[in-house]
């Protein structure tokens, strides 16, 4: 076991994320103590029953007294609110961070509320299931992700640093950028993928012509892959898109524009055309495989038989 | 062992689907001999030696000399010239079926090339998985999935049910429709789904301002899902869009419509309007489960830590 990073922890938030930190962290050894705190008494009774932290506090501000670590897990729209009410209780020297899906919004919503004795260093672990809620985490869900670190600048070298072991011991790769820049790639690999999937599962539960049982059964045609993104968390990701507008309108229509062009190729009858951008876009999962973001098992290797 | 429904089963183009056609048929003991065949001599000489056709021919018209049932598993839109091949070799009471995904135009292109003494029942199991070719079938690809028969006006209805109970027995679910209805709901639960993912993944392609090495790594946040999809056999795609043209053109409208309302919905900050929207469609993932189509374990149940 190595040697803990951090002696005590704070989960602002245990849902899928927060509740999968807790249990990488101690499986890993990170951390010495983790402090738990959701908004809901249900929630915290949950937390209490699973028993991935050793104490679970009733507000935000009882949860960081004391902690070194604070990560706020909270969909990004609250992110500002949570860090105005722990920033009057912030142990000098403990690090903030958080790992929202939007990292300008959440740079200019909780940095004004951090004292400057705390080191804000935001982070995002690209990584999820579309389950949500403190059952649905585990210790390995990060294992081979990438978590995302935006420091701002002038940020405190051996905070980052520190944060970025953390990460790594949890299983992780890390990488650092702007929030800018994340926020502009989260929008084409995570924000843009999650619209389209929830606009279509939508466009499909609507046709008069086609019954929701039959969408349903016939689902694995394709479909199927887009209920599984159009599952996850509504609150969370309605606060992904009012708060990484800009990045997500501009992919919106570069979408668009493409969408036009096959649309346009199927219209004419154009053969060719589709050929060309299909044999390019497998190469792309070949890509996805090669990066080791993927399983290269038929349909990432699900059960298919009697197990199903 | 079940006493076979057929006694030579002929198998015209042995890749992914017509593969796992020959594998489940002889597990399950449906039929007494298999004869395959396929264009390429590379393929022709793969399918010998993975050993699940008894006998493979270098023609169609060889290959259905003699066969009770004669399954094209060729693209749609070559499907026709298949017909034109085998219509005068076929066995009197025959049955000729394929496994297209478009079913109004394999009836219009097979169905004059047929002789009235064999019996026509265009099929369309929905199943498959992103890889292709004879190495890619599996037997129990078929298990829980549906198969839909769209059977012509005036089809006779012994040769319809053998068909039937030759799908159930290789462990489909039948459901008989119109070549017209199944296109329709087959463009939004299946062809709409595959366009749209190979859009996306275009899209996330030709960004400046994103690399590619940034897509890929990336990609765990939604888009690699799409990824999958957009791997599949791009000239069996390539004729699903050209022969399918007005049912998924009329998808791509409506589809279109809601894009652009969730979009207006993200520049006005409405918010109410996107949590409305996203919890709708988490309820149809649900029903995609229960309706026994997908897993309900978190990504589809793909390997999550070391064994990644």
């Amino acid at each position: 076991m190595t040697k803990p990073l951090f002696d005590t922890l704070a989960i602002i938030g245990p849902g899928l994320i927060g509740s999968s930190i807790a249990r990488a962290a101690r499986a890993q050894g990170a951390v010495r103590t983790i402090v738990a705190t959701a908004r809901s008494p249900e929630t915290r009774k949950r937390v209490v029953e699973l028993g991935f932290a050793d104490t679970v506090t009733e507000t935000n501000a009882e949860a960081v007294e004391g902690a070194d670590l604070v990560i706020a897990c909270v969909p990004v729209g609250v992110c500002g609110g949570v860090a105005k009410e722990i920033g009057p209780h912030l142990k000098p020297g403990a690090i903030v961070s958080d790992v929202g899906s939007v990292k300008g919004s959440v740079v200019r919503d909780m940095g004004p509320h951090l004292p400057k004795t705390a080191h804000f260093v935001p982070a995002h672990p690209v990584a999820g299931t579309e389950h949500s809620g403190p059952d649905a985490g585990f210790a390995e869900l990060f294992e081979n992700r990438w978590c995302i670190l935006t420091p701002p600048e002038g940020a405190d070298q051996e905070a980052v640093e520190k944060l970025a072991a953390f990460w790594r011991l949890l299983g992780a790769k890390v990488e650092i950028m702007t929030p800018a820049h994340h926020d502009l790639v989260l929008a084409v690999t995570s924000h843009l993928p999650h619209l389209i999937a929830y606009t279509i599962v939508g466009t499909a539960d609507e046709l008069g012509s086609v019954t929701r049982s039959e969408v349903l059964k016939f689902s694995a045609g394709g479909f199927r892959d887009f209920t599984r993104i159009a599952a996850s968390d509504p609150v969370m990701w309605r606060d992904v898109f009012l708060n990484n507008k800009e990045a997500v309108l501009e992919m919106l229509g570069r979408f668009n524009e493409d969408v036009s062009a096959l649309t346009k190729a199927i219209r004419r009858g154009d053969g060719e055309a589709l050929t060309e951008h299909f044999t390019r876009t497998r190469a792309i999962r070949r890509g996805v495989i090669e990066a080791g973001q993927d399983t290269d098992a038929p349909d990432f290797g699900r059960p298919h038989g009697h197990d199903d």
